[in-house]
């Protein structure tokens, strides 16, 4: 996020996350190395940072959903080393670096995927601030239901399936809402709920989640069609050349562009009922207007 | 496990397993053939029956544990399919069946193995009995730490690492103390905390674990050696033929069986807090010994 009322956040979580998973020196060091490859010192924290806004869209403090946030990284971390790997995407590059696999092998990139998620579910179990224990309960219920297999597993069967296929608009949206929406609209619904947000709220929530959750994959489809590799630390191109099915592919690049605008100002509107308190929610949403696309 | 006493706990594991995850049929259907294929019809059931046993030997009911020994199969299946992978194992048989991989392809097997722990730790999240959803936590995390890169990740990460390389006994106890020792003894406080044992059973439960848990691996090893692949479901002398470290290779086969032995007694000796209701923890440390060894 180069958002710069941002940065605060993404500093809070770097720093949680640092203080969270195990020592790099720790024995087995190859695996702890790993961890924190892929973990620590790098990306969006786009999921961390959807988390603390929503606590603080619904009245709570942010430092409350600190741990949660966390969580949420190491999810996404996890997810990012499994669908790196040979037997997956076979990517080489994230964030402009080499995949943990081609660093630290597959078999310790494996299970450094398999302990991040242990680790985030860890984190959730046992740091909720006191008091909290029940409502922290209820958010790893979001975050769990939002990866398993009518989640992000799911999702990424879906889209294994459809490489090299024909896919319908309906299809695209489908494999989207499951393999990345899902844990965008459950790390907004966790920062609710740890908030104490009520019914109208989380329901606000969740309107945004899934039209942001939209409008970023548009984005990443057209940054990937129409950015360059440094912007993107990855090849630009590489989904085309990969034939993978995307929204410029489908819709062309003038309509996907019409489309992601929509899909932000629905976001947008859907905070009404949250008032002022969600206005870095609201200027969020209409970053994704402004990335290079 | 062939004792007859405990036919009635293996079947109520397999009912609720039956139960608890996702039909067949469900979209994607492969990921869900892949979960149902390594969790389901098939094995001792050992950790979760030990969950069963341990509430019960605190004075618990057994079905308030059985949502938790179902999510520890769960866990376990999880484990196994990760660890049979092409870039960990490379196994082909696992329970006289064809491994995961090989009949539904690495991505989807390294899926299914992701989806069964994140399922493990919904049912844990979500189906404690009415009023024990504390109770539920704390015994979640006890299997989470039994899993991570201080238990069998780190157990499964030092045994990669071991492999054709000179092992000591005490290196080869902390490997098993760790990739199965730990989640056994997990199994046993799971249920003793569910049961609401005192701080004193759950002692017991503990070195009871420890003791069972490095009997169990000895067991193991002496049947890799000395068994057949009927008896196994895998090939005898697999672990001799990998060059890895086993109980019988660093310490020949009848001093084996009297650690093994011994081992057995300390576990059975370790019960004696939990008085009468302990009786078939008791009986199942004598069945190791009974086994084929």
């Amino acid at each position: 996020m180069t958002l710069p009322e941002l940065e605060l956040y993404r500093e809070l979580i770097e720093e949680n996350l640092d203080r969270l998973l195990p020592p790099e020196d720790m024995i087995p060091r190859s695996i702890h190395r790993s961890i924190r490859y892929s973990a620590c010192g790098g990306g969006k924290r786009l999921r961390g940072i959807l988390c603390l806004l929503a606590c603080e869209a619904v009245g709570g403090g942010r430092e409350k959903a600190l741990p949660a946030s966390c969580a949420l990284e190491m999810v996404h971390a996890y997810s990012l080393i499994h669908d790196d790997l040979p037997c997956m995407d076979d990517d080489d590059l994230r964030r402009g670096k080499p995949t943990n696999h081609l660093v630290f092998g597959e078999a310790i990139a494996l299970l450094a995927g398999d302990a991040l998620l242990t680790a985030a579910i860890k984190v959730m179990a046992t740091k909720a601030p006191a008091g909290m224990e029940e409502l922290y309960r209820q958010a790893l219920v979001e975050m769990i239901t939002a990866v398993d297999t009518e989640g992000m597993i799911g999702g990424q069967v879906l889209d294994l399936e459809a490489e090299g296929k024909d896919v319908t608009l309906e299809e695209l949206m489908e494999i989207h809402r499951k393999k990345t929406g899902a844990l965008i609209t459950a790390a907004l619904r966790m920062g609710g709920i740890i908030g104490r947000g009520d019914k109208k709220q989380l329901a606000a929530l969740t309107e945004y989640g899934r039209s942001f959750g939209l409008a970023f994959q548009i984005g990443d489809d057209l940054l990937d069609c129409v950015g360059d590799a440094k912007k993107m630390g990855k090849k630009a191109g590489s989904d085309r050349k990969k034939n993978k099915a995307t929204y410029p592919a489908l819709l062309g690049i003038e309509e996907s562009r019409r489309f992601l605008r929509l899909e932000v100002d629905k976001a947008k509107e859907a905070l009404a009922p949250l008032g002022e308190r969600a206005a870095l929610l609201s200027k969020l949403a209409d970053y994704l207007v402004g990335r290079e696309c």
